[in-house]
């Protein structure tokens, strides 16, 4: 484990959201500030943050719309995931120097209580910044979802969204691995290439491209049995309508969707839910708790073993954060998008 | 069982498909013919048809756009559910005098082999037309597609629509059965009174009433567990967004949109898969023929000790069954649509 060097100074630099964004928080919606870091009460630990999280949920958090998570305050730090390490602790089962991946918003420290800590790690011989990745909310959604909802078969043939990010590129490289024919959609030549190349995608297409749907057709022409879906909108009624009987669709994500307020008009899609007999679930990966420590532990082992590959695409300095949120929305990421704060 | 007295001409009428509807079907798109009754063959069974049964599917059979079954050729008998008395066997399983309830098609009499009969009775203290309807494809609906997708739980909140129909009557009082708090919807303040009345509902609502969605979030303050649906559109954008967390949809017909094609648009209903992690699912009832035995066994046994009422809504002749599909879709019926042939 490498925890890069640090000095420990009394003030704590923090990402204020201050205005409500309707759709795709943009950088004039949040602000630099800087206070005193706070002092860990009991059942608490300070934290010395790392890298910090970029994630599509984000938007949801800082809308004032209902979602599965109370909205962000204004003018308080942007709630977050983020990989640290532990200065001090008054937990009994957390010691300094212990990395944690948790609830450590937009900031240079935090404090946390037991509640707010996703992930602990002792002694971890991975990448410290896999935590908040492969190994955070990304890689685990893939693994619980394609799993419990996807349930993948030998021989079926699974579409993946967003293809080349944190989520679906682990998402195809599972499904393979479960002997499913792979196919990936995402937004430019560049990423196709890097799906197929890197990932192992049977297929992939840039739905950007003119005709990509006839490629669609031609690389499932008996149709599709899970659509692993982060995007929505109109990808999304491209695909219910090329499922097979008793398929399944994954919604992970509606990230095509620019704003929900009010709600926009698409296809209806009940018919294709009911002829096709599908299965269409939601999944928020904040329900499977529980389940982390065992994800964590299988996911570790394909990375060990180099069965699964994966990208991160790290700015430097919190004050990237605003933007690189920005252009995660935008599909310029390559990889899981972190901010490197250490 | 009684079996009216019929005689056994050489004629056999028939309603043929004669032109191709476009969303619902009207009595224009078929036609009284007359033809000579056909031999049964090796392996068949020749049945004097005595209740032809009229349904919302039938739309979907008659239409020339994908679905879940072949469409019905034009000029050819109209593809119905029936019950027939046997007159005539080639087929070892089956006596004459046997009922059988299946692929009867919309005539006086009709020739099946094995893989046209889905409910065979020799013996039945219930009246032969239940075999129709709540032993048939509507009562199987309701308790399969109950059980398996909607999963009610003691104390969850169940909503239904067409909830005084064929299905829905019967949704309604095996939810009740089930511990569940009961809402219906339907078409008219009579319908609304007979759901609460005689289906044992714990209130109904009558959609095409102003306000009635204020009246159902009175009723369902938290929200509703299980949305069993078989109308989609507007009823079921509703629904969806008054669903709990973790709550099922069961998409059992989409009786409302008067037609498919092209594809009418409606809200977008992802996000709401997503936040509320709902699993909606399709039910078509033929793919569960294998489990009719278990389930009349069981629906006949709730009838019997009168746990189960239903209304059965009879015209009487065969040159009825065409406007009484019309009059099924304008929410005309009061219980199972069936015509007397007999």
């Amino acid at each position: 484990m490498i925890v890069p060097p640090f000095t420990c100074p009394e003030h704590n630099r923090q990402i204020l959201l201050v205005e409500r964004p309707v759709g795709i928080p943009q950088p004039e919606h949040f602000r630099l500030s800087e206070t005193r870091r706070g002092l860990p009460q009991d059942g608490q630990i300070l934290v010395r943050n790392l890298y910090l999280s970029v994630d599509p949920a984000q938007r949801g958090w800082a809308a004032d719309v209902q979602n599965y998570s109370a909205t962000v305050a204004l003018n308080s730090v942007m709630r977050a995931l983020g990989v640290g390490v532990v200065i001090e602790s008054r937990l009994p089962s957390i010691c300094p120097g212990d990395i944690v991946y948790g609830w450590t918003g937009w900031q240079d420290y935090c404090c946390l209580d037991a509640s707010g800590v996703l992930t602990h790690v002792r002694d971890p011989d991975i990448a410290v910044s896999s935590y908040a990745g492969i190994l955070g909310i990304n890689g685990m959604t893939a693994w619980l979802a394609l799993e419990r909802l996807g349930r993948p078969k030998t021989g079926e043939t699974v579409l993946v969204s967003t293809a080349a990010g944190a989520v679906g590129s682990v998402v195809g490289q599972l499904a393979r691995a479960e002997g499913c024919r792979t196919l990936g959609i995402t937004g430019s030549d560049d990423k196709a290439a890097l799906c197929v190349g890197r990932f192992g995608y049977d297929v992939a297409f840039n739905y950007k491209a003119p005709g990509w749907l006839d490629e669609l057709d031609a690389a499932a022409p008996h149709g599709i049995d899970i659509f692993f879906d982060s995007v929505g909108g109109e990808i999304l009624d491209s695909a219910i309508r090329r499922m097979r009987t008793a398929g399944r669709i994954v919604q992970c994500g509606t990230a095509s969707i620019a704003s929900w307020d009010p709600p926009p008009a698409g296809l209806r899609n009940e018919r294709e839910v009911l002829s096709r007999r599908l299965s269409w679930n939601g999944f928020v990966i904040f329900d499977h708790g529980a389940d982390f420590p065992a994800a964590i532990t299988r996911l570790e082992a394909l990375i060990r073993n180099g069965r699964l590959v994966y990208d991160e695409d790290v700015d430097n300095g919190i004050e990237a954060a605003p933007d690189a949120l920005r252009r995660l929305y935008a599909g310029e990421n390559t990889g899981k998008k972190l901010i490197f704060i250490g």
